[in-house]
């Protein structure tokens, strides 16, 4: 008797997928596509997708309570018709289905046997855990997206790549590591937090193993960096680190690269429930969005219509490959960024953002302007004296006026005068006048937790 | 241009790989057959891991110093005329040609580009972490060997699997994982050790997505019953565990089963060069050797040669099935057991062990006696109140006689009356008379490390 298991391998059209997300050479051939050759390539995976979606409970819950029928959405052009969602809607539908929620569809599909599913988690940045779920067709898309992006970066074959990415239940160092293994020839290390491999033991390996490229978040390896120096090992003239990866504000990305004796770091973007959205390509002249497997809408935090080009907005993404398990259909990240104008020096017709602006959901208005707390580090890095870690407050007094200050680490002296300083480059950045109280290297890390998370902290509201 | 990347899946050929290594009921119908049809295969898979041997520096190495040539080894039948070796060769090798030694030959194979290679390192239990290559053949039929074994011990399509393996470097964890996620349709829980995720939020973890499988070593898997009941949870009533595979001593299974409401438990056995050799089937009756995929030849222990039926020796596999980069070809793994006698009740006809026994090179010789002290801890059991930890100490005194201490953690009064108990049992089970001295739960885990280690200390030989 069958034992109806189905595999990863048995289970999906590795060809068809490919042609689909077409990788190396290819991908720059498809990139290069005209507009209405990409927009009728999306509009066919789209379809493919709502017919999935309407499949699942969550999705005929959803848009059945906006009196939505199957007929309605015939396209990519109907999009707006669908409502948005975001990750509350998601924890009350595995509040009221646990512990999948009624979001994924995975009883029943697939023809033999019971489909493989890959479930993980988030590291809980805002929040508690959310479980991610994945079938096996849409798990390697993802994969392949961020694979072929670290190519198009310039990853090459013989490169040797050192991940601080987490693992346990967390996804990121898991996602990351099946789509440098899977896509690419590169050498993975996969060390992962701190906490797996110590941060000595990490130089160690990275220096003994030749590492030539670095993935991850940003403060640890600049930390990675002063821990080499202090072990005696010299990051630009003992090691070989020539491309760094990750998410990078663009604060991070001058201090990072310095910290590495002057290496290319590239950023891209994406989430736990949609992988790779967008990445930087050797040009580094914004983030190509991956147009062939995710459709993004930028729109207007306060009234959720689609911005104008060049506006600020929440990202909104549809995963157009996500057709199998827990499809992804107007999820708002609630992160922010801009469509960034202008034709590509590389002659490709995939839309760029400008990256990671901030959370619109830690957004801070006060006295009328929005502050995005994470952005704050790229005002304070112009200063020689920021140390690099900060966190900033939001405050009410009794009399109901809000306050902001900043807390910064410097080198030196705390001196008023130092403070006033910084004062002065946040006024002429920001716009309002805010405090800012200095602290020593070192000091802010148990409220910021740059030692423990991989994304740390930057903002306590203290208001409510 | 091309740019040179090989990927995963576009370099096997999935379909060859799984008629070479069936799964599922092929599985059962490849092991029913007869052992002739058996040795035919074998011997056609080992003649393709010779040709690719003698194309990696380190075999050439290896047989050139025995005076070996190609055409000296022809099939199987010629496999002990090869010189056996372990891991003080590897590590010999990279120590020569760091970082990855001449052992690896992946430079220069694979027709177009370069191939992916994995690279993971062991968890060091025997020493300094030692690096670990997989290409992507050889990777996925480990992979293969371990799923279809689960699904053969009883894993059900709709099991959840929690897995307490680490991650980060080590492959544990992640060969685990994708052994599940690649051939299996169960929920996989990668939850890892207590450092990645904590105990108490394991536990929590699996009450929440019901887990029914847990996976791992034994002695973790102990501790999450207990931090259960500390938690108020009841690993019987309120949780839905099923089954446990990991590797068991035959002490562990017994109280592991009893710390998990009396569940099945399942012995498998291998090592990180190896993968899965052989686990147990739904008989519990021995472990099947996976004979498809692993030769394994028992050798005795101080002359090498190979042991008779049911004689005690030194493991020393050949995976068949690394054909790309780094064949293992006679590895000698030090780990010691013995030929299962007897028909399989399943009708099978894959030779079976009786699981791991014991370390050759942890081995102590005391008066004449051969000392496993893995092997205490199922002697301890057997008195009531043995509290699951114990370390052995081999002590040589001024005269140069040499003796050897069992420290055992106890509930309740640690008497000499006990101790004496304890004393008496040892020599019963082993032949000497040896001391023990008692101590308190949780008192010798800073000697053990059973908190930071997945496999415990058992030894400390200060002799030398």
């Amino acid at each position: 008797m069958a034992d109806r298991h189905n595999t990863y391998f048995n289970s999906v059209d590795w060809a068809a997928m490919q042609a689909d997300h077409p990788v190396g050479d290819d991908f720059i051939r498809f990139a290069s596509k005209s507009r209405d050759e990409i927009r009728a390539h999306k509009d066919r995976l789209f379809k493919r997708l709502v017919d999935r979606a309407w499949k699942t409970p969550f999705y005929q819950r959803l848009w059945g309570a906006q009196g939505i029928e199957k007929g309605d959405i015939r396209g990519l052009d109907d999009l707006e018709k669908l409502p948005v969602f975001d990750k509350s809607d998601i924890m009350a539908s595995i509040e009221a289905h646990p512990p999948f929620g009624d979001f994924a569809g995975f009883e029943g599909y697939g023809e033999e046997g019971r489909p493989p599913v890959i479930m993980h988690t988030t590291s809980g940045t805002t929040g508690t855990p959310q479980v991610l779920l994945f079938g096996a067709k849409s798990r390697e898309v993802q994969n392949l997206l961020l694979g072929r992006l670290y190519r198009f970066q310039g990853l090459r074959p013989d490169d040797v790549v050192h991940s601080v990415y987490g693992h346990g239940m967390i996804n990121g160092g898991h996602y990351v590591r099946e789509a440098v293994t899977h896509w690419t020839s590169a050498i993975f290390m996969s060390a992962g937090t701190g906490l797996e491999t110590r941060s000595v033991r990490q130089v160690q390996l990275m220096k003994d193993f030749g590492a030539t490229v670095i993935v991850g978040f940003s403060d640890y390896i600049k930390k990675l960096a002063k821990v080499a120096r202090e072990e005696g090992i010299d990051p630009e003239r003992d090691m070989n680190i020539r491309m760094i990866s990750g998410h990078l504000g663009r604060e991070d990305k001058l201090s990072l690269s310095e910290a590495w004796g002057g290496v290319k770091c590239f950023d891209w973007y994406g989430v736990g429930d949609t992988g790779c959205i967008a990445g930087e390509g050797p040009d580094r002249d914004g983030l190509y969005i991956m147009e062939d497997a995710q459709h993004l809408e930028i729109c207007d935090i306060d009234t959720g219509e689609v911005a104008a080009d060049g506006a600020e907005g929440d990202m909104i993404c549809t995963c157009l490959f996500k057709d199998d398990i827990y499809p992804i259909i107007r999820f708002n990240t609630h992160d922010v960024t801009r469509i960034r104008p202008g034709e590509s020096s590389l002659g490709l017709n995939f839309q760029r953002i400008e990256g990671f602006l901030g959370r619109s959901d830690s957004m801070v208005k006060i006295r009328g302007i929005n502050i995005f707390p994470h952005a704050m580090g790229h005002v304070l890095e112009s200063h020689q004296s920021f140390a690099g870690d900060f966190i900033c407050k939001a405050l009410r007094d009794a009399s109901g006026r809000d306050d902001f200050i900043v807390l910064a680490e410097v080198t030196g002296e705390q001196s008023d005068a130092l403070a006033d300083e910084f004062s002065a480059i946040l006024k002429q950045a920001i716009g309002i006048d805010m405090g800012v109280k200095l602290a020593a290297p070192g000091e802010l890390a148990s409220m910021t937790q740059t030692e423990v998370r991989q994304k740390p902290i930057r903002l306590i509201d203290e208001r409510f």
